[in-house]
């Protein structure tokens, strides 16, 4: 579905259901709100879902890949060529998000949207590449905005045939070397916040490659400044093909009535882009963790949210949002599962 | 096994097996350190199971349960009588650490060491009841010595029962109502804090019943001064039935070489003694969350821990402990399943 349609198609999550269960969660044997955040997380995914008891969901991570001529700036730890070794473990089932999903019980589907390499034949890889790489943003824009555009409907569409498919919670996920350099100049333009507040060490650069980072990140938001007048003139001035996927795939949740369970700092940046397209799809959100990553703490401040853990995470791949993902399976069991006070004979308390 | 001789039993964890996960870990395809505190968890459950891959434990959940005659002082929102109540609820399978037993896969086992009701011909319910309910800690101690020293040794007994059945890693989990003052005054003893530092609202009382608390706990440490000793003296006094169970099976769970999962704050009382006891228990250890009562962040901050989760819970039971159960495994299941640099043909980087 193309992006201006999709937009129009996001309403406001349900109050009634939320109250609904609000209603049910305070009848469960238990003090009121002693489950904390898991009564908030089911409260909300019903007002999503509207639905009582809870169908345990069908769930499926996306993960979104991308290459970046930024990275001839030194601003990685890892070559290039690591996105497509990464693309083969993937693909191969032996990476960290392999190993998470199958915990979770969710499908995993990887997308060439904005790889440098065409891994042509590679068996179970969702292409849909719309460019061969984001183009240097300290020298101009990452891409043309039709081509932002065109990656953000190649994340609504994964999240239409997700819902066709009978998922009802799905995630975002990553692979790109070098992609938290324009996730920064993301927060960074969209925030209005310093490049050295929102840049972190990524992967892993040491002082050097920072100082190049937080420069180059200066020197992308100085020569694009002209065309960053809204978000997705942002995401192509100085984004990247995964991110727009990412903030395509929260538009198309939203729109599709699914929870979306956002990753970590890259998947912040798609995230924020999506909200700022729409405000009502920060209800659809769910942010699994708080990364290492230095501007992810700040950006949860900023906005007011809440991630559901905190595991000093930063690898990406979607790892952090499989994890969430359990622990909203948890909540989604205790408010079905859970016997009420009278069904226990015990008088409700505080 | 006795008291004496469990703690003589508890040795520190292997530095040898805990460099060999680091190494393997460092092997992993991922950037170096970047699975946060999933790598510290597999590695530190490597030390203690000295086993390379990790092999999938078997879980066990204790909820001990003990009943307080301080409640006579209005420090609970609900009447001595729910503990009988839960533990009907929790024997039906249907409160809330029940669900979440199942969605990790532990067995529950309930415990009564120090409940008031005798629950005599309850199905399934384990009967090491030591005292009927603890004394009021506001005009005495809570129990004797050779009280304390015996419920210990039912936790002790449960943790190897536990080992005698499969299981390598174990939980803490209680009920009783009331019981967050007692263990306010161990903490506050023990920590030589302020017991308004140190006490919160437990299961939800009002301004009343929060002021009749911590002045509650001052008298119950005043009164109690002189035999504020040593860690079994500062039980007996001021603490209860199940915090000795706790206590107990911490120590022999490290005795038995388990991974030994703490729930929140009432559990924290009983691990801090086990601590205290044998400073070498700290490394079996796994603090699972960051309770919202008062007392729960500064314990963390004094001892240097860090809890797994963070999710606002206050309701005890074992329900935080399960919830990082999962989590742990999460992390075991990344340890043996991930490829490593070489399979996938990748340079390590940083």
């Amino acid at each position: 579905m193309r992006l201006e349609e999709t937009l129009e198609r996001i309403t406001p999550v349900s109050e009634e259901w939320m109250m609904k269960a609000k209603e049910r969660l305070d009848n469960l044997t238990k003090p009121r709100g002693s489950l904390g955040m898991l009564e908030t997380l089911a409260a909300r995914y019903v007002a999503i879902t509207k639905e009582i008891p809870i169908s345990m969901p069908e769930k499926e991570i996306f993960v979104f890949v991308g290459d970046h001529d930024v990275v001839t700036h030194g601003v990685s730890a890892y070559p290039q060529e690591v996105t497509t070794l990464m693309v083969k473990t993937f693909l191969a089932g032996r990476a960290a998000i392999n190993v998470l999903s199958r915990c979770v019980g969710a499908t995993v589907s990887v997308i060439d949207i904005g790889m440098k390499h065409d891994l042509k034949d590679e068996k179970g890889l969702i292409r849909r590449n719309v460019g061969r790489g984001a183009r240097n943003i300290a020298h101009g824009p990452a891409m043309e905005r039709d081509e932002a555009e065109k990656a953000i409907e190649v994340g609504i569409e994964m999240a239409e045939r997700a819902r066709e498919r009978g998922a009802r919670m799905i995630a975002t996920g990553e692979m790109g070397i070098g992609n938290t350099t324009p996730s920064a100049a993301i927060f960074s333009s969209i925030l209005g916040l310093n490049p050295e507040d929102v840049a972190g060490r990524g992967t892993g650069v040491d002082e050097t490659g920072y100082r190049n980072k937080v420069e180059t990140i200066g020197n992308a938001l100085k020569r694009n400044n002209e065309i960053l007048t809204d978000p997705v003139s942002v995401l192509a001035a100085v984004g990247g093909f995964e991110i727009a996927g990412i903030c395509g795939l929260c538009l198309g949740g939203a729109a599709a009535g699914m929870a979306v369970v956002v990753d970590g700092y890259i998947s912040g940046a798609g995230a924020l882009l999506a909200m700022r397209l729409n405000q009502s799809v920060r209800d659809y959100l769910f942010f699994s963790h708080r990364s290492l990553e230095k501007g992810h703490k700040l950006f949860f401040e900023v906005e007011g949210l809440r991630p559901i853990l905190d595991l000093d995470l930063r690898l990406g791949e979607g790892t952090g949002a499989a994890i969430a993902m359990q622990i909203m399976e948890d909540a989604f069991q205790l408010f079905n599962g859970m016997a009420t006070f009278e069904e226990a004979g015990i008088e409700p308390g505080a």
